[in-house]
């Protein structure tokens, strides 16, 4: 199977990352708390599709308490549509607003001693610059403008990643362990019945082969390749910690270590 | 009169400031351009009660242009009534507001290699932290704990003056230059018809007085004193670019030298 | 007065009434489904403070096919707060955002064949109403303006009915069976540990007696008189549901009937 | 076809309409109050992407003085980009974001015994109805379900136009007399610089030819058909007030009589 051989020659490190700080005013949003022990970076949403200043603020608190690497899930400002729906912003107006809300994280940030580690776009900004050239190429400048140590964390093989490496901004490139893939390898789109898997089982002996093979089974059998450092779990998924849980077991059992973003970065 | 007296012993310093980049949108408010040249500080809103990530991004670029000590302006989130109306929201809530809105300008700082150098609050946030100590007590850490270099911009005599230096938190007072004052050294309220002064010679003149004897006649003739290091300009006043002017040269041929905030500060 | 003479003599009616529709864009809030079938009465947040026009829109639906009284529940434009804090709105203010909240609700029922039967304000506007004359009157002569045959529902006791009835406004008062009162009749604050009652048996009994002898025992044991035709249950209560139940039970079994705040009005 | 048969065989009926109440807050935009007298019908910003309560309650006060006919203009939930931008919802969401923002408008012409006359889409959601079968049938049974009274008013030969006709909405057409049409009959982008017709007296002439021929000169010289019965002036273009009166003064002169859109309708 080889995968004894790759252990025996290099450790395989992954890092697992997922969206928090949904929840806005008295509306609770995601299983931030259960989830926080089982990830290794986090990206915090900043207000103007979820998220608010108190919710960010406590949220970082957290985030530190358990040393994930923070980084900023900055999205479309449209807080009713939970930035899902495309908005047709330029390039230009997409930066502008992607720096408004990665400072407004690295405020709390700043205040509580804490580090931005990465921004990892939300929603259908993230969608929308995963094959939109001109788009991906204003974010992967905005990541390296904020602070050319930051990280862009991207979907694998999307536009993000090609822009990024173009202009040499970091970048990571991440997986989903809960969601399906088409045969393109793109995502299964959530309209789709099959487009969650939910059972904690399959998804995480299905990402364990992610990690170590770096490829993935798309719904119609075909295997596609995936280069990936980080893996995905959804905070708003309700099978989310029973996820995250069998996932690390997993993971411990199989020799691979979970690691922050950063020390998965190139 | 000792003035001159003054003058031969030292030098006055003082800072001009307004708020600025108070346009949203297709809205335009204020006459930013215009009034640029004639400032040494401005305080720019952070999308909260006015101005938005594309008018911040662009009034920075204004503002470093002009070599201006550059200032947050936060205020309630309520774009609707221009944050002038008093919102309850707790010591704790308005620190998170604070630093989600500075933070947020400090962003296009950062790319655009500027530096934050204080933070003025904005409207009835002002107001209301000008008398009530546990708010003005919030403020003033909020900003030393965002950087303890920041300077807080207040008004004479206001509480959040007095927190800040219980706390050691770095503060300017300021005055108006076109607003009238009550016996008890508050300002005339907006609503009162002679809240403002739109006369730009005999707001200059007044202005003079101000800053040299840091004294001021109310508008029952009582003359009160007046302790400040900055002047505020207001640039949504009709009349705020001739007073502008009319205030620069007046001060030109007193000696009077206009610097930074961060040039006047304690 | 015995209540049993009283029974024999007339039926009692009451209305029971909740506040629905308060989820927003992904953020489900309450249980308004499971609730419904207890009430005669709904109040549906109109977008402001919480509720967005698909919510509306299929709230009304509901309401519609169980054959609930369909109220508006305006509130003041702070989704992050949910109305719960105190905006310095003018009266004259008030009552536009009030009639735009109202509107848009009016428009679903216009759509749906339904028909608007009462406004109840919300949050802290519904307090600062309780208590403030120039406020409620504005109130008042809202709900008179929109509709002369619409019901102002509001606090037993309050300035609202109080202003209502001088300018001759339809008002049904109410009252709420999971809040305890103070012994000036106003409700014990939410920041109380003692606030809400969440013993369904204790709520539910409390609640007979009030409807029963129009009378409530405060948290010192004082007894105090409270005019009502409208219990209020709150959905967002997580006992919401045990509590509807236990009530329903317990009115008929002692023969109170529950009929929708239009049947119960002056 | 000479038009001087036509003139003498039937009088000429145009509607001139303007978007108005598109102030917010602070915010001024348009010159609503002078262009009120050369108007015949409005259509009034309902606060989602201009406008607020305070401004409609205005609005509609002054368009009832000037005996206008009153018309809503909904637009797509974005503030800051003044609804200008696409934004990703579906028909359904567009009908409840419709139906919440026309029915707010109806509140206050309830209260101010107004009717109201139409609905006019606004900016990017004016745009993609007119190409997008979907949506602009979802806007045309939105209208239809509000009132069957209701006009839509609609470019010339849009989408609007066609599925409102397939389901029995009234609809009319209007077309513009201050923006440049291409070859195909539609409108030269704003983006354009030849987008708006600035000269009034240019505009006026070309206005007259439009009304009495039903036909229109293309940006690069041909001729093309137009059907409509109203004609559009923008309020916030800068030469808006000289060209509604150039206009109105050539109308007369050429026996065209100006009445309000529901005075035109099939």
């Amino acid at each position: 199977m080889g995968k004894g051989v790759n252990k025996a020659m290099k450790e395989i490190f992954v890092d697992l990352n997922a969206d928090v700080g949904e929840s806005f005013g008295v509306y609770r949003l995601g299983h931030d708390e259960e989830l926080f022990p089982y990830l290794s970076s986090v990206n915090i949403a900043c207000g103007l599709h979820a998220g608010d200043p108190l919710v960010m603020e406590k949220t970082v608190k957290r985030a530190l308490e358990f040393n994930l690497a923070i980084g900023a899930h900055p999205g479309y400002p449209d807080l009713q549509g939970f930035g899902r729906r495309k908005l047709a912003l330029s390039p230009r107006e997409v930066k502008s607003f992607l720096i408004y809300q990665v400072g407004a994280l690295m405020g709390f940030l700043k205040v509580q001693k804490g580090k931005l580690s990465h921004i990892k776009p939300h929603g259908a900004l993230y969608n929308e610059a995963a094959v939109n050239p001109e788009l991906a190429l204003a974010i992967a400048q905005a990541v390296q403008e904020i602070d050319p140590g930051l990280i862009l964390l991207a979907r694998s093989g999307s536009e993000m990643v090609k822009q990024a490496r173009l202009i040499g901004t970091r970048v990571v490139e991440e997986a989903f362990a809960d969601r399906n893939y088409q045969e393109n390898g793109d995502l299964v789109p959530r309209s789709h019945p099959q487009a969650l898997i939910s059972d904690p089982v399959e998804a995480s002996e299905r990402a364990l082969i992610m990690v170590q093979e770096q490829k993935v089974q798309a719904l119609d059998g075909t295997w596609i390749p995936l280069s990936f450092r980080s893996l995905c779990l959804h905070g708003d998924n309700p099978h989310a910690l029973n996820l995250a849980r069998s996932i690390r077991r997993l993971f411990q059992e199989n020799g691979i270590r979970v690691v922050p973003l950063n020390r998965t970065a190139e």
